[in-house]
């Protein structure tokens, strides 16, 4: 799949990823009141309303991105019938041959992450038969637990040719309350990043590894010391944006192949009908509002890569 | 919830939470072979195996216990309809009047760990109406990502009066990893500890914080020290039985009053019967073979108490 994600990024020549975290307060009226109008204001109607949304922005972006990352946070607050709308998004997303990204920030000991790692990327069994659930491409996954939590997702990622990003440097403002800590003289995130490496090297696809990690667009010095530590480990950006991460900030995210990173960006795309730069689309014209925001992310990182 | 929890654990005497883990490798052959012949050998079939296999267990056991913790990775394997059998054990456990500790270990950014502490142990507004998806009692809660990852978490606490569990050491092998790594000469955990006890100070029940903590049994010279970090804090204590951990091991955890901590045990209770001491049980006497091991744990617990 690391394979797929690096030739559908030299395809479209957008390292850029679409977060799928569909807040209700982005979607638009028009979607709302119609799923309202034919299930209630319930999780049901909630759950109608956020596939309906995502589907329009798929259908308006899909031959601009390789991937798409949906944040399964925002489905699960709506319960079973949230969980149902990101699985149809997952599902959807496939059909349309993106590569899916599961935002899951799972991690536990190692007999419950392996049961995290067969819903989520891989099969489990049930009496004779073998089925899978979730069925996403990649999944993030926490590294507080060490390497026996992280172990099962790595066996399902080499036999199913799958993949993990896992946390190493977050892009939130607390983060570096303990990722940041000095450890023998070097920062938490520089540890996990070595163990990143480490882990990845043990199943790599054509040129990267299936594991992968997760770095801040919002610590751009970082990037640069952690592009180094796990030089074949794809990043994936996220904080790109909204959360404050600019264009310029993303080159030390990159290998010199102008591979290596791929860029996240929800808010900034998905409800892009709401910033003053694109609200001439309007709440009816929000998926083409997202397309016009992806073509101007795209040209962002393209201009900041050539730049250096 | 925290008063309620101390108050049932004083109630029952037993400072003892049962893991709802329900690998299928668990679930007796009857049980199995009935579900399988409804739904077929899909997830719904395990789903329904599994919630015929909970209940089983909780009916023989509510009268005994404070608390119970499923392990939502062990429904979450099986998609949708695993995620109903754990909304459905969720539902029925606190019929029964117990406790229930969400095992969910979520944990992100702001806005995201917002949207899981809504949908796990608070409500979401859908339009004018107000809903709520898996309604646990409290969540267990992943702190790599640092105080404004967890604080969307403490402030559902404070409104809804439900409480967390923040991982600061875990039972398993490779906690040590980074848990342990010496930050200014005291190890990570320690300084999660203070954490915890930081953001516990902030919503104070009668005697134990909203905010508790999860050491691992396997760990018990490290709960110690942790005990008089975070003295208001309830410590949720995986790790006993299957995966090492001895009643003796677990004095540590508790205060002078003898409350503060509660131990957990999965497989060692409800897959009792598979044990050579349960065996004459059978497996059509599971679940009063999880009663069986039950008392003897709360007996385990008791003695090493009492003579400390």
């Amino acid at each position: 799949m690391i394979n797929k994600l690096v030739s559908k990024i030299r395809k479209t020549g957008a390292p850029v990823v679409v977060g799928l975290d569909p807040m209700l307060a982005y979607v638009p009226e028009h979607i709302l009141a119609k799923a309202f109008h034919e299930f209630g204001e319930t999780p049901e109607g909630a759950a109608e309303a956020v596939w309906q949304y995502n589907k329009g922005i798929v259908d308006a972006v899909c031959d601009l991105i390789p991937a798409v990352k949906p944040q399964i946070a925002m489905y699960e607050q709506f319960g079973v019938p949230g969980l149902q709308a990101f699985q149809k998004t997952v599902d959807y997303c496939q059909e349309k041959d993106l590569v899916v990204i599961g935002d899951v920030k799972r991690g536990d000991i190692g007999s419950t992450s392996a049961a995290y790692a067969a819903g989520h990327l891989g099969k489990v069994r049930i009496g004779k038969s073998v089925c899978s659930a979730f069925h996403e491409d990649f999944a993030t996954v926490n590294p507080y637990l060490g390497t026996d939590g992280i172990k099962p997702f790595v066996d399902v990622c080499r036999e199913e040719k799958k993949g993990i990003f896992i946390l190493v440097k977050t892009s939130n403002p607390s983060s570096g309350e303990f990722q940041d800590r000095l450890i023998d003289g070097r920062p938490l995130y520089e540890w996990v990043g070595e163990k990143v490496a480490e882990w990845g090297s043990t199943c790599m696809g054509d040129s990267y590894s299936y594991i992968g990690a997760v770095v801040g667009a919002t610590y751009p010095e970082m990037g640069k010391v952690l592009r180094r530590i796990m030089p074949k480990a794809y990043i994936l950006v996220p904080g790109y944006g909204a959360q404050g991460g600019k264009g310029a900030d993303l080159v030390h995210f990159f290998n010199e192949d102008g591979l290596g990173a791929i860029v996240n960006s929800s808010r900034g795309i998905i409800a892009a009908y709401k910033q003053e730069k694109y609200a001439a689309f309007g709440a009816e014209g929000y998926a083409e509002a997202a397309r016009a925001a992806v073509k101007d992310m795209t040209e962002d990182i393209a201009n900041a890569l050539s730049g250096r």
